[in-house]
């Protein structure tokens, strides 16, 4: 049976925000779980009246998390961000896949004596430290360069025990050796990947290569899968529920990203709301081919300020 | 029903190479085919006692070529670093991936007013060259870096109608961004693999990350599937069977990877000979998730050698 798009479209159960429906949902939670980039802003933008938005919804008495697949940066380095676009955002209120990584080795008992080698920035390096572990790569290694020449040994610490994977815009061949030869030479070595996001509004102006990017190349050269950290992957659940001790069902996951942030909402059992200041747009959204269908869907975060009126 | 690994061993109907099959072999055909990496040479070590074995199918009248995935290098730049390890091996002899890039775009009518991206070395640009086109990018982007700041608008040349990628020691963001715009934003752009290999011996002591790395990295930015036009694609093989008048079935592909150089052959209906003396383990042969079987195996070319006698 051939259906046009129009019909299609007709399946898809998202229902536009309204005035309504958005006064139900403030009803119906106690938490609203918010990705950053592309949802509070973009690159180094704030987007349009977020800030009153996530005054209003305080101001309700609503609970507040951000929890975003960017390892680029620490809890810390996060709170201070927020700071800077003038929005008050306390560290434990941040769920970066940086923090993630961390935690996943955390709960997973990572024997302190092992070392971690980290392709990706400096959030990540700072989130295993706080969580006790010893991180190499990062950064550092994006000055590092090899030669292919005869008689030259890559030599890499046969005492890692994972390979932890995010964005890295100094990705290097150094990198990509040293995180091979660990996954494939140490026994037992994890292969985490913080997320797997395609592409990211990095900057304000355009999407880059995220850290779908470096993963895929891992996984090119190892053959293996890995242990994914981030959305939507609901490994970070489980830290909020304990912390906030609110049921799944009383949140909302507010996202840009259908394979993501929507997904991540879903499978934990949270309402969800789509907006569209980000990577989806509606076409993305009503395609045949996607079967991700949030709850709710909007232009922006602050609309639904604008529908629930002064 | 279970099966223990003994009784599926038996199941592998890979002859070894005895005396007297090797002269059924050579009977059998007009022409050897070769893997280069891990069958003649590990990085710039010729392997024991090639030389010899090529010379003597060279005189015995068979027709000898050389096909490798490894795209670094032009055919040019091939007969040189066969002639530098004293083998006289003609450039017409030669068909490395590079060499197959050129050639995909060239059968394909690839408008010569648009431009090739290559994320790759110096090879690709040669053979693009060769073969009338514009390529971009390579060893000279290497250098370029980016900086993920307010208001940094990457451009890219919105004329690329292909994106080469093929392996890549001075992999970098500049370069995966630069890829990834083509491909995402320029209309029909073209994306290419050299070939998928996830590591080669880059250098005779280890093993490296292939092009199969470079290529995942940029599937996993684009969400796109390239063309693959080195092995085990049998694209080079319409090239090889024009040039030397030769039937596939007379043809004996000789190489050290199952899943490239035996299926390849296998693919295209050759003979196929596996040597040990590269990627490929015994016991990755007959494991039984291993489903390439060769028509032969053998630790090393020069047992034709041996095996054959004075």
């Amino acid at each position: 049976m051939n259906m046009n798009v129009a019909e299609r479209q007709g399946d898809c159960h998202s229902q536009l925000l309204s005035s309504h429906n958005a006064r139900d949902l403030l009803n119906s939670v106690d938490a609203f779980l918010f990705d950053c980039d592309g949802v509070i802003w973009k690159g180094d933008t704030l987007i349009d009246g977020v800030s009153q938005t996530l005054d209003m919804l305080r101001s309700k008495g609503k609970k507040l998390v951000f929890v975003t697949n960017n390892s680029t940066k620490s809890r810390r380095q996060y709170a201070k961000k927020f700071q800077s676009l003038g929005i008050s955002v306390s560290e434990d209120e941040i769920f970066c896949s940086s923090f993630a990584a961390a935690m996943f080795l955390k709960v997973n008992n990572f024997p302190r004596e092992k070392k971690v080698y980290v392709i990706g920035e400096e959030g990540i390096l700072e989130e295993l430290q706080l969580a006790g572990f010893t991180g190499l790569g990062g950064p550092e290694d994006g000055k590092k360069t090899v030669q292919l020449k005869p008689n030259c040994l890559f030599e890499h610490d046969k005492t890692v025990g994972a390979v932890v994977v995010g964005l890295d815009q100094y990705i290097n061949y150094y990198k990509l050796q040293y995180g091979t030869l660990c996954i494939r030479e140490n026994l037992g070595c994890l292969f985490i990947a913080t997320n797997q996001d395609a592409v990211g509004h990095m900057t304000d102006l355009q999407e880059w290569p995220g850290a779908g990017c470096m993963v895929a190349a891992i996984c090119g050269s190892t053959q293996k899968e890995p242990i994914v950290v981030g959305k939507p992957s609901t490994f970070l659940m489980d830290f909020l529920q304990q912390k906030f001790q609110i049921s799944c069902s009383k949140m909302c996951m507010v996202g840009d990203r259908l394979d993501t942030d929507v997904l991540f909402g879903k499978n934990a059992g949270c309402k969800t709301l789509l907006v569209f200041s980000g990577v989806t747009s509606h076409s993305t959204l009503h395609d045949p081919s996607n079967s991700i269908e949030p709850d709710y869907c909007t232009n922006k975060l602050s609309d639904i300020l604008e529908l629930l009126g002064p």
